[in-house]
């Protein structure tokens, strides 16, 4: 375990009128006796005043400050006791919400987290509004400034929790997207969207803080982690570092999904990803009542299919707010196997129930009635919802089965299904199944991994090998594009009926003959 | 001869949606492709952005401009047809005057020159006062500031008269003394006068012109050139590499004067090198008739021993304005082969003359009349600075015996003796040997090699083996500190008469069995 800034403790003679070494060659010098490379650390324009004066100052005795970067070790400071400890932040720069950790890099303990929204959201809401504000006189920097400026405050909060200065922070590994990785570094994103979508760097080189302004200490390398391709970014890469898929003998899959569904399958040999939209529905973004995971968020939904009585769960235990995705997903799933909607995702308004109300945009069902909600106002779903979730469930399927079968194998030899972010950590994957979104397999085979964009921008942060691995795994990643795939459109068809045409394909999932 | 910026010819297929490699990555792999190493070019935050637009922009076919430092080849910039040649600056740095060059890397050919005075002169005439300057709050900024003004001026200069723009020098090497290269990088000289005389570095790493604030491109690598302690900088390690001293078989020395006269013997396998105050006079820095070699210096004195009649020349051929520190010294050493001065240096007005004059500072001698000068001022010489001049001769030839008997070999084992600078162009070693300031070897021992300083930094501009050379040979250089050398002072009282008092070192120069 390498931290990317170790400290290395140095105690050198000072200098004679026998030995004419300079300052700062003398203590490169000794640095490089700890390498087993024995190569001496270069020391960067900005940082070389300070390291020579507080190397003096010390006595030429005390710790030396090194980021170690794939080009090599790069000397940036020199402190004394009692400070014994370096500080990094590993940040996920998600394109609507950041999430960030402060950790202590020689024990990995966790000082301070922190959260916020992105603040470019302001100028646009999502990744493609952005991308094309950014094309407007002025538009990049100020994307970029903003979302600086919110990393900064971040970093701000997380320093005052563990009680440090923000200078005190002395690395960074930031995990996003590639769009947000070019707003980040201040590179046109203009490529990202068009045929055939490259961007313009994938691997950047680590910089260090005082370069994109950034407050943490000038000298702290900001390690952005690398991407595949325009719809593949960092913070996947990072999933797959920090689920280990790519160390693994047996193959396995990462399922990712926001309003994408990133998804990479493979094994320490080969790995083959690929990325489509899958709409908003699975994120909470649907209609007027889905809303992201969250205080007061239905996140759980049973019906029972005699009675179909309704029960629900939201999250916090308060009183409903509004919907999210796994509650969606719950919801749907139970509407189906209590045959309140059919094999194509549609209401059947034939089964009497209470719950079905006339609204300007046609039927719907209502989960929890305006006395019961937080606002008074009832949480509905229409079939306009319905639809959309219809549309999001047959993309995801139909982008894990054409990856699959492009790979030439069968899901049930997959070892796990680790499923990435708030979907992974809140869905049932038996109700999921229900609706034929992920593939009928044993529950025990999908592992819900979390904020795996965070978990690897702080492996990155704490070992060596996590450093090496995700710049091996970007070479090794091959990229199937969907856009153009003719077999994943003819998938798609099939997989808008629940859970499937091909019932063959879903036995434990209930079939029922229709009307 | 790899010059250290290069241009790559690179023409690539451009992105498909069949290979979704970012395009700096892209740019990257290609280059690597050219280096045996295979290495990739690291590509720095402040250049990314641009490297990256322009590659898209050129068509994914052009020039990659690659920096070839010690740490690694460095992407800087992507260029079009027709730019086919990279220019760089190659800079002396001197205490009082700075001296350029502009190069096309590839050809080696000289472009334009360009100098001017060091405008640090307005805080500190000499290297000790500006130390001093740069201790007052801010002092260190203000000559950081003046010189970096000064190199931007000469770079402006040396563009203009190449019909180039500023931004298109790509590469800049600097020569300085170790206190002006402190000053160059804004670093703390403090130490460098204060025992042990410390510099807090010698071997900078390169860094990129903006990160200096030059005005040349920014990615454009400033090289410092290397140096050994603070009294034996780059400019005289730039002075091995030109000599070629430490590429010989044959032993060899080489003598650089100014304010200080530094001399270093050695050959490939081993270099020892000293430095000690000579005293301005060798310079022309004498009393107040001396001046720097420049029009209107008397450059060359004979004085027929007979007859007592003296002839000069001037530079340029004009009136006298002074006399620089060639002309002192055939000066001083007419004087003694026609019996105006004695062995100790002192005047003897018994040898009737009408060229001595009376002054309010004692005896002095008219070098030319006040009817003959450009200023109707005759040029004048005392016995003040020809006791300067005893001092300096002295402090010179005790440097160079002291040196070589350190090393154990004498005079006529020397191969050659290169001599640096304006004091190796302009002064004759017949008069230097007279006088017992150089020693009594064959004339064509000795080698005047000009501006070394500067010829070291243009070749650390065209050739990878000379900066290979300058990282090496400041490892393998010994420094000997003549400040505590007792044997120093000793050899330094025999050195204080015409030639010696030991009359065998110099068996060429007559000796006059006086009063």
């Amino acid at each position: 375990m390498q931290p990317l800034v170790e400290l290395y403790e140095i105690a050198v003679e000072g200098p004679s009128l026998k030995d004419n070494t300079g300052d700062l060659d003398r203590l490169r010098r000794a640095i490089a006796e700890r390498f087993s490379s024995g190569c001496e650390p270069t020391v960067p324009y900005s940082c070389m005043g300070r390291v020579a004066v507080n190397f003096r100052r010390a006595g030429f005795s005390g710790r030396a400050v090194v980021n170690l970067l794939p080009s090599g070790p790069e000397l940036v400071d020199f402190i004394e006791p009692p400070s014994a400890h370096i500080v990094g932040m590993a940040l996920d720069l998600g394109t609507t919400h950041l999430e960030a950790v402060l950790l202590e890099l020689d024990s990995g303990k966790r000082l301070a987290e922190a959260n916020c929204e992105n603040s470019q959201i302001e100028f646009g809401a999502d990744i493609l509004s952005r991308i094309h504000y950014a094309a407007e006189p002025g538009g990049l920097d100020i994307l970029h400034g903003a979302i600086i400026a919110c990393v900064n405050k971040l970093a701000a909060e997380l320093a005052d929790r563990a009680g440090l200065l923000i200078e005190e922070i002395r690395a960074l590994c930031v995990s996003g997207n590639t769009t947000m990785a070019h707003f980040f570094l201040n590179l046109d994103p203009y490529h990202l969207i068009r045929e055939p979508y490259i961007p313009l760097v994938n691997m950047p080189d680590p910089c260090r803080a005082a370069e994109l302004g950034l407050l943490i200490d000038r000298g702290a390398p900001v390690w952005v982690m690398p991407g595949v391709g325009s719809y593949f970014g960092g913070d996947l890469v990072s999933g797959v570092v920090a689920s280990g898929l790519g160390r693994s003998d047996k193959v396995s899959m990462l399922i990712d999904v926001g309003t994408n569904a990133e998804v990479i399958v493979g094994n320490r040999e080969w790995l083959i990803a690929c990325a489509g939209a899958a709409g908003p529905a699975l994120e909470g973004g649907v209609a007027r009542m889905g809303m992201r995971a969250g205080p007061g968020a239905v996140e759980r939904v049973e019906i029972d299919p005699d009675s179909g009585e309704l029960s629900y769960r939201t999250i916090g235990g308060g009183k409903p707010r509004g919907i999210c995705g796994s509650g969606i997903i719950d919801l749907v799933a139970s509407l189906y196997l209590s045959r309140f909607i059919d094999i194509r995702g549609k209401f059947r308004p034939g089964r009497n129930s209470d719950r079905f109300v006339e609204t300007g945009e046609g039927l719907a069902f209502v989960v929890a009635g305006g006395a019961e909600t937080a606002d008074g106002q009832p949480v509905l779903f229409g079939q306009v919802d319905l639809d959309a979730v219809m549309r999001s469930k047959a993309a995801m399927y139909s982008i894990l089965t054409t990856l699959v079968n492009q790979v030439g194998i069968g899901f049930d030899e997959l070892e796990h299904i680790y499923v990435a972010g708030a979907f992974g950590r809140h869905i049932a994957p038996r109700q999921a199944i229900t609706l034929g979104m992920l593939p009928d397999l044993p529950l025990e085979v999908f592992k819900p991994i979390g904020n795996s964009s965070l978990a690897g921008a702080e492996l990155v942060l704490l070992d060596g090998q996590a450093r090496t691995e995700c710049r091996e795994l970007v070479k090794k990643i091959t990229y199937l594009e969907l856009n153009v795939n003719q077999e994943f459109m003819i998938r798609f068809s099939g997989s808008r009926f629940i859970p499937h045409t091909d019932h063959a394909l879903f036995p434990s999932v209930p079939f029922f003959n229709e009307d």
